[in-house]
């Protein structure tokens, strides 16, 4: 066995199909974001760019209060937290932090983690693992953090079709009613952009007596009068067993989280290894997540810029026929169908427009759907976006991509 | 099935058992740790404490080219890094991070993940997965992330008694040469403090045709000339085909990563879940690490002064005849034995003597093992020593427990 050889001829077959993945080295500018410097800009030249891929939805990263929070948790405290929660790694401000989550989606507790990739390993894991009979009934197009806590729990599994109650039912149905269930979904799926019938599912719970566990990592901050996300807009974060979201997108920091009852998040806090055996995040990004959670709870700008930035955007692409995924959501997918052209067009914007927006190719959405996902933000300028529209113009052009009939319309 | 009942029933379990945590909040005081105020102090009575079993070793977390690189960062660029490493998250202090550990550790790449959990399960999990036929050989005490990553590979896994090489070598020998194989192991065990014989592990790997894979997290900055741990100190870094390490401890900040050769840290890269489908750790969090790698690598200052209090609390303790496990690293576990008296000692340590040594029971060491681990660093003052050594002999008394024949030593 030749180990070297091995992942080398691994790193090839995945460059032979187009799939390798090259990542862009940015550095941004405070205060002038969405533009950072690309260190190894075309021909390795490092130049200016304007982001159009970030999932800081709403610029927080570079919000002042946050900022300013940050640098007063490393003045008052320090770097690190110096432990796991359990051995001297819960501070003040991880407890702050976690009320206020709390609070935002009217839950008696919540919980932090390291990451949103985490909280869904660990919650999933734990619950399935732990709770003898339990079927997990998970949503097919639900994020690989939640897959792999799902396998990693070794429950059993259901998985229903993306947003199909009639399946869903057919699948909670056929399991009997005092059995264990947990029905794992997400609010917006980060790469169509399509929102869940949340309501209808919770309804389904109920009857069929189910847990439900509701991803909103592309929705908190973004949806709901406090921010609370696409549940609380609703009105439904009642209905809700465990809402599991991210502070690392709209949020603006790094980190994840649940809410739920007191005694879920006792338990998960209890049992976790992904939880238990890991260092605590940083007083300070504890402190700056908190600073933006606060912000949105009270400030509306923020979401109807980002609203009204995103239906610019929209409007533009339809005036001149480039086909975007129509959903209800934030997320602006366009679609190219072909992972060579979608990487050709992803490094001309890049070389000639000074345009950074990653390609998503298989194994991220299914091959034939490869997409360029633009995420317009309240920081992006008009001029951006005609900067941005003009440049998708002429490479649908150069590529001779199809457009929709504009009559259409 | 009634979910709360459920959790709550698991929970009173919990503590019946007395394996109940309970999380002291904690807030440092920038400049003056190793004290903290304590807000959930006995009584309720926020109150200062001096933290006795931080992972913060050396105190990097309070180090102002530490601070001073993080203030930087974040005037420079703002709070998180806005995506997956993939989708606009690679920064450049990303970037020179992953160069600073890779040159840390004599290697051709390094490659960061959230924290050590995740390079753990991440790395582990995806070899594990990725290589056919590959038998994973972990030693018995490995940490829960390794043993969560080579369970979650569904790889073959051969457990070997801690430490042991006869164990070790049967176990290789059993399996055709030819075979795919990986030693999974840790330098130094952070509940006993031993310390694994690295040499002869890697003369075995030689022998059998295997990878080697060693955490280094509780070593990395502490030992060998330039903090690139025990096998740095050892001179077997080249040895090695994977040395997985921690931000979050002896350089203070947050995040894990490895470093290995380049094939193999891009294959990781290419394919771990827990790597790709996660936001990147804020740029501040990257600099502030770098820094701290970066001032370990040519000061020995912090790793002296480490030392000599090491050897002072352990003098001091040997005096008095309490009893800790005599062994070659920094962490000496003073060995209570009972899950009740361990609990007792340590409420009792906080609120008489405001000395906070989280107790360490059952699940994280076997039952009947219950343990104090302390760990000295150089922010603690003489006077912090006497105190200590002071407070536990009024507890040994208090609480008859055994004591070592002072003679005898």
């Amino acid at each position: 066995m030749n180990y070297q050889d091995f992942f080398q001829s691994a790193l090839d077959q995945l460059r032979d199909a187009g799939n390798y993945r090259e990542f862009a080295e940015l550095e941004r500018h405070r205060g002038a974001f969405p533009t950072a410097l690309c260190h190894n800009g075309p021909n390795d030249t490092p130049g200016d760019v304007t982001i159009w891929c970030s999932n800081d939805y709403l610029g927080m990263g570079q919000h002042p209060k946050v900022l300013a929070a940050m640098h007063n948790a490393l003045d008052r405290t320090g770097a690190g937290a110096g432990g796991t929660r359990n051995i001297s790694g819960t501070t003040h401000d991880h407890v702050l932090l976690e009320a206020e989550l709390a609070n935002l989606h009217g839950k008696e507790a919540a919980l932090l983690f390291t990451s949103g990739y985490v909280s869904n390993l660990a919650t999933l894991g734990t619950l399935g693992a732990r709770i003898p009979g339990l079927t997990i009934l998970s949503d097919a197009l639900n994020h690989a953090s939640m897959i792999e806590g799902i396998r990693q729990s070794r429950a059993a599994r259901q998985i229903w079709k993306h947003n199909d109650l009639v399946d869903l039912e057919a699948k909670l149905a056929a399991l009997p009613l005092n059995a264990p269930k947990l029905i794992a979904f997400e609010s917006v799926y980060s790469m169509d952009g399509d929102i869940a019938p949340i309501a209808e599912i919770c309804d389904l719970a109920d009857r069929y007596n189910a847990m439900t566990y509701l991803d909103e990592v592309h929705a908190v901050g973004l949806y709901g009068p406090r921010g609370g996300g696409i549940a609380e807009r609703e009105r439904l974060m009642d209905r809700l067993t465990v809402i599991e979201g991210t502070l690392g997108k709209a949020f603006g920091v790094m980190g994840g989280y649940i809410a739920a009852s007191a005694e879920l998040c006792d338990f998960v806090r209890s049992f976790a290894s992904g939880f238990i055996f890991t260092t605590a995040i940083p007083p300070a990004v504890a402190a700056g997540a908190a600073a933006a959670v606060r912000h949105l709870k009270t400030s509306i700008a923020e979401r109807a810029e980002h609203k009204a930035r995103v239906a610019d955007v929209r409007a533009q692409l339809d005036a001149i026929g480039l086909p975007h995924i129509d959903n209800p959501s934030h997320i602006i997918p366009v679609m190219v169908g072909d992972p060579v052209k979608c990487k050709f067009i992803s490094d001309t914007l890049l070389r000639d427009h000074g345009i950074y927006i990653q390609p998503i190719n298989y194994p991220t959405v299914p091959a034939g759907t490869e997409r360029l996902r633009i995420t317009p933000s309240p920081v992006h300028s008009a001029a951006d976006v005609d900067h941005l529209v003009a440049a998708l113009e002429s490479l649908w052009t150069q590529c001779q991509l199809a457009r929709r009939s504009i009559a259409a319309q």
